[in-house]
């Protein structure tokens, strides 16, 4: 008895160009999804990142170290160096994830897998967090970049901030491998500029004997606020470590690379980090023989310490502004890393049921659509809420990220643990080694800036969490409510009440009617009239015509003919009064299923609607609240030719 | 065989008490219909429109008169005279125009019952342009009062006026006595204080030998820009015409009045005619004694005439702050004019099918909700354009007004022409006079003003009609498709072809399926799976259990079992493959009904449908746009419990 129509290659269900074609480009199958990547698109798609924060992340050191006037400075390389040391130790922790984890090892899979659910969940959530404020900080410091070449714009920094926002998130729709494609020549010359920067200004200090002149005027530094302390240099290397996030994406985007997979994911890991480690080394070291400090970033006359580094070493040139638009741009699309990292996890969360399903639902162009747009709008938000200033939101980073490196190398140590291996003795050692040193450094962190805004991650990390569980605990209680095993029963079935509401008698009224008899002989056409002012009813056109209209055909077909309730009030809600009938006669027949036939006009123009009182709709949508599991609402379309 | 069940005198539907019963009370039955008023309501309600008029009409024309400097002053007398008159033969003519139309003789009636449907759109037209003026050029000169008693506010100005709008679109949807009642007061303090101003201030001048002194400093005239020519006391005349703007209420809202109610409505047009005379004459008079000109009204510095005049004749003690207060009051108060006006000419204007049938529909409270909302929602935007200044929307007032006044006066003429009765003639002669005079106004009005701004009124106008014929035409074809007076064809029916979409086999899907059966036993149970990377499909679980869940229960029950329908599509577009197949389906069968049948999860809470994709919501709709006549869709909906 059973019949089976497969319909398969189906023909792309797609009638024409459309605008989201144009924007986004067409459809992509699902066996396009062969976009794979080699180390030379992927240093830019997944480190970009990490690069990028050699921009920000000594100049938020110097920021803070701001307070001891021009002999803050000194302190400069000893903190760079911690930084670097640290950003060892996290690389050679991760090239063994990166071994144990082909098919992506993030911190939340690694976390999650090893240390259980609820600290994945942790791991996760401080995932995400990072991710959005990776976007925010990238954005804010490189639209400083720029306001810092062009003082000009200063004013409209946020406005500034909020365009790039939009671009990047156009782009990441179109997918991951134009991404990829677009950001190599940007990171390439971002690289060599810098790098350009870094080598002329250590050729002329080595000339000049340690103390090269500056081409361009640097901006005095203000007095001492203070004297050196530990709780400073505590909060300046808390600062810094900013320069560290975007490590983590690589390996959470192993399955993008082109086989062999591990190879190419630890060959562009180490070539991010060694550049990283000659940018901060390079940067740190000039700032000190330049004499440069940070400059108050939230006050007009802000100039970033890229900006005053690269006039001091070549003055305002050419290559001054090629330099800065390269940072520029190499900051802005640092946040792209986090467009092609933060569906992925999200997508992982929610597959397990503690995000919507819509995260794991790929869009047109084989990217997960609505991580792109959660992304872009949490991004934008904080923008707005902290004014598009990028010192403001140093403080809420790191947290995150430091979290999640040391959830994910503290899960690595349970993971050699179960596994065993050959080297299962040493892996331990490199992945504890990389636990204890992040885990010191995510709780310098959290105090040293909790004031500053670090308990806003700190909140928002627990707070993501409880989120995740509820909806989790959501979707488990409907699978409970809703999930079966056992056959259909389709014994004993009667035919529905059925239930006609109509306006007058009209084709549309007529069309619904013979609808309502392919279901049932026990129709009720249901009519509205309003009791007016001065008593008297005349009684509709309907009641005049009714045996005419309706009993006669329905006789003369072999139907039982429908009854006509006339529904009076002195109120004018028509809506109410038949919700209110329907509801009386499902209660009166609590075994029979009660079907409303919607007759509906459908008019070409979404603009004509507004021609019609929205009645039918209003309707449905009150029978769908108040109703139970025994009403059933059918729209019967009536197609206007004209 | 007929059975007629009629459910009269029905209690209220009215589960609760909503947000709604608090805002705008308890909703009113039909026979509630009982609110009338006498003169002394009638004087607020329908006369703060003409009498506040005498806030911002002599302001106007005093503004034009600045570019001859303190000698414009003395131009002032001629001008609101001329003005006078006019107003007189107005009140003759309307005075007539009452009675023959004793249930309401608006100038639409008028005009499209003595001049034809076409020029009576006009006429409504107008008068629509015109109320939603009087509202933001009433509200903009009470916050211009405000502005001038307390400049610190001067900033503010649009806020001001937006509040002032929300507030009284608010009283308005309560209702119209209430509106007349909570108008009454500040009515009377109006027309009270603004009168002792100027009966202090003429006692003062002819004390004085028509040379008073002035307690508050006068703001210094600007020197004279231009000498006097004929071309700037008709632009002077035609802003002072402002002054005249609301005359026509009364006349509109006759049947609002008590019995004897064309008694009671020529009682009130008459004292509100009266008071306006004695306060335009008195202002005029003092403005030349006192040398009062006009202040620029959009920029800081500004004092309106109302206020200069106050406080020159009394000082700044608690007097001049109560008569401002009393401007500022009725000023946006006179709105309310509107208010009570504009939805019921919208309504007269739909019930002939020129705008959509919502406007005819009364709401909870018996009044036009409709039309209250889209009054509001137009002068709101029209304050925005103008940025909340009075003197920038004058120019654009005044056009509507004598447009409207000129149609009803000519459509009196041909009124008496065609019944004639026993003093045609004499009624013929007053109502031609109105005519031409008003007439002459509106081309002076038009020519002088416009390209100040009347260009707006001067397109918005035919605009409107435009619109209203197109609407008019699209409810005409409606109604020759759809209107019908042929008996129902019942006979021959067939079922109809069921589609059930599933996403997998759940008690969803189950009572979805049982639902099925009852409208037919050709049922098709149609299933989305990808076809993923790799190729192989191991096939859902729905296909293994196909037998055992369903085919069997069917085959047990007596029924045809269903078919099962896999799609596949390389691309992810579950919700078009479905609705391609649905249309194949409807084209094999051109003459089966095809019902759909969409099983659909009912959550508690709105919020959370963000954790279901709209897949259900997007078929639905898909169908409706892309689908015709046989396909009927029926949502079976599945209420969670917990």
């Amino acid at each position: 008895m059973r019949t089976m129509s497969e319909v398969t290659e189906q023909t792309a269900p797609r009638p024409r160009k459309s605008v989201l074609d144009i924007l986004f480009g067409p459809p992509l199958a699902n066996a396009d999804d062969s976009e794979k990547i080699g180390p030379a698109a992927g240093i830019p798609v997944f480190g970009l990142d990490a690069l990028s924060s050699a921009a920000y992340g000594p100049e938020a050191a110097l920021t803070i170290l701001l307070a001891l006037g021009s002999a803050g400075i000194a302190y400069m390389m000893p903190i760079v160096l911690t930084i670097i040391v640290l950003l060892s130790v996290v690389y050679f922790s991760y090239r063994q994830t990166i071994a144990a984890y082909p098919g992506g090892g993030g911190s939340y899979t690694v976390a999650s897998e090893n240390l259980g659910a609820r600290v994945g969940l942790i791991a996760g959530a401080a995932l995400l967090v990072d991710y959005i404020l990776n976007v925010a900080v990238g954005i804010s410091a490189g639209v400083g970049a720029l306001v810092s070449a062009v003082p000009a714009l200063y004013p409209h920094t946020l406005a500034l901030c909020l365009v790039i926002l939009v671009i990047l998130t156009g782009v990441n729709l179109r997918g991951v491998r134009e991404s990829g494609l677009a950001f190599i020549v940007p990171t390439c010359v971002f690289v060599v500029s810098l790098g350009a920067v870094i080598v002329i200004g250590l050729i002329k200090t080595v000339l000049h004997d340690g103390h090269p002149i500056s081409i361009a005027a640097i901006p005095r530094c203000g007095p001492a606020m203070t004297t050196v302390s530990v709780w400073l240099l505590v909060k300046a290397f808390s600062s810094g470590c900013t320069a560290m996030t975007g490590v983590e994406a690589v390996s959470n985007g192993v399955p993008l690379f082109r086989d062999p997979k591990v190879k190419n994911a630890r060959t562009t890991l180490a070539v991010i980090i060694a550049i990283l480690i000659l940018m901060l080394a390079g940067i740190a070291y000039l700032c000190q023989s330049y004499g440069i400090a940070a400059t108050v970033s939230d006050q007009p006359g802000y100039e970033s310490v890229l900006s005053q580094l690269a006039a001091a070493v070549s003055g305002r040139n050419v290559f001054y502004y090629v330099t800065m638009g390269a940072v520029l741009v190499a900051l802005a699309l640092s946040a792209n890393t986090s467009f092609a990292d933060f569906p992925r996890v999200c997508r992982a969360i929610a597959e397990k049921g503690y995000l919507p399903h819509s995260f794991t639902i790929r869009g047109r162009r084989l990217v997960f659509s609505i991580g792109i747009c959660a992304l872009s709008l949490l991004a934008g938000l904080l923008l707005i809420a902290f004014g598009g200033i990028t010192d403001r939101l140093i403080p809420l980073f790191a947290v995150g990220a430091f979290t999640a490196f040391t959830l994910s190398q503290t899960g690595m140590v349970m993971h050699w643990k179960k596994n065993g291996g050959p080297r299962a003795r040493r892996s331990i050692l490199i992945n504890g080694a990389g636990a204890l040193a992040t885990g010191l450094t995510t709780c310098v962190v959290i105090v040293a800036k909790f004031a500053d805004g670090a308990w806003i991650a700190v909140l928002a990390i627990p707070g993501l969490v409880l989120l995740m569980s509820v909806i989790r605990h959501h979707y488990e209680g409907i699978s409970r409510e809703v999930d079966d095993s056992s056959p259909a029963k389709l014994s004993g079935i009667e035919p529905p009440i059925v239930v006609v509401p109509v306006k007058g008698w009209s084709k549309i009224a007529k069309k619904a009617l013979r609808f309502a008899y392919t279901l049932s002989q026990d129709v009720f056409v249901v009519h509205f009239e309003p009791i007016r002012q001065g008593g008297t009813q005349a009684g509709s056109e309907l009641e005049k015509k009714w045996d005419q209209y309706i009993v006669h055909p329905a006789v003369d077909a072999g139907l039982l003919p429908p009854q006509l309730v006339v529904l009076q009030s002195r109120y004018r809600f028509v809506t109410t009064s038949i919700v209110k009938y329907i509801l009386d006669l499902e209660h009166h027949h609590p075994h029979r299923t009660i079907a409303v036939v919607l007759p509906e006009l459908v008019e070409r123009h979404w603009f004509n609607y507004l021609l019609h009182d929205q009645r039918t709709a209003l309707l449905r949508v009150m029978l769908l609240i108040r109703g139970n599991g025994h009403i059933v609402v059918s729209g019967v379309p009536w197609y206007l030719q004209s």
